[in-house]
């Protein structure tokens, strides 16, 4: 990259650093834990939002926001588990940022529990936008092989969680759930794991409880 | 975006058009058939090249350049098939550019049929990078959801070809090949569709002769 794009890069960057500090210090503030989900396309990120949504739904106020390319159809499908949901079209853009989170938040009721936020299926460039987020979680989906954490290092280094989806598919592929764990805590050690499946349901229940600890952690501090 | 970060990413687009031409008129000079392969992470790109590999390299001269944000692992999959492969490593930047792909150039044999190039896992970026190849196949697995081409369509609508990949997966998963390629087809009419499984080798050979004539096309076009 030439010297003028680094630089260009970088104000772009500081400037949406500076409106995610005002997304989450607004978030905080009113008690809502906002959690970032990035991943490659078709890794599950609806699918274990619909999950999410069915397991969480009656007992605690979450909404959505869904980042696409293109097309509506993300926003539908949660809308349809009877959620709130906003959806973002980049027409064409690599990833979700602050400005456009920020647009869509004056919209999102006030008295929630939960924000999820989906990004564009992306493993690369999603990781460099801070979204005012307090977690930001990255997926990754059994079919896409347990080599993936060392060849898109920054995605699990900047992120708190690791959710590896579709575990119900482990019967017919080489994927070590063990060696993909390993490889993305090295890279991270801080790493909270799970092992999930949209379709068994396997590690929901997990994987609510640590957004239920991570929220009273949130609001114990502002406390 | 604003209007100054669009005129430095047109005039990055338009200085890797330059080198993409030129990159084009030197590989059809000497008569290779330039393949640049697009895909999100783990779609099967590599497992891909590792089976084009055992069906083509006794009776055809072919070439791999890998692209990754970091490690050697895909050109050393590569190498243990017996086919000379380049690694490059973008140490963060989301896809591969004419001017990486130059550098590389120089060090691969001029006497060869066909060059394929693996860009970085990401179905957004590289579909607005020419890399100066001739054809570019995007590849779809079976579990990424035949619902992708509409939410990512420059890749579709940039491509020649759409492989479907992890065809031995289907019995698993709710993903529809019809569909997939009908979503694929009214973006881009002109795509050729293979549905492929590198595991049982289901559509290679079918691969293997579209490349064949496209370099035959491409040869006789210079003669």
């Amino acid at each position: 990259m030439e010297k003028k794009d680094v630089l260009v890069l970088e104000d772009l960057l500081g400037s949406n650093k500076k409106i995610a500090a005002s997304i989450r210090s607004r978030m905080v503030e009113r008690g809502i834990l906002g959690v970032n989900l990035l991943s490659s396309p078709g890794s599950g990120k609806t699918s274990l939002l619909e999950r999410l949504a069915a397991a969480m739904k009656d007992t605690r106020r979450m909404a959505v926001i869904e980042g696409d390319l293109e097309t509506e159809r993300d926003a539908e499908r949660i809308r349809a588990q009877g959620i709130p949901a906003w959806q973002i079209t980049t027409s064409g853009a690599c990833h979700l940022d602050a400005k456009m989170v920020g647009r869509v938040l004056a919209d999102v009721p006030a008295e929630l529990d939960f924000l999820f936020i989906e990004n564009v299926g992306n493993l690369v460039c999603p990781a460099a936008y801070d979204l005012g987020e307090t977690i930001r979680c990255v997926l990754l989906s059994a079919p896409e092989g347990d080599d993936k954490p060392k060849k898109y290092p920054e995605a699990f280094l900047s992120s708190h969680c690791l959710i590896l989806t579709k575990a119900d598919l482990l019967p017919y592929l080489p994927f070590d759930p063990e060696r993909a764990a390993r490889e993305a805590l090295e890279i991270n050690p801080k790493l909270q794991v799970f092992v999930t499946s949209a379709v068994t349901g396997q590690g929901i229940d997990d994987l609510v409880r640590y957004f239920d600890s991570e929220l009273a952690a949130l609001r114990s501090g502002r406390a």
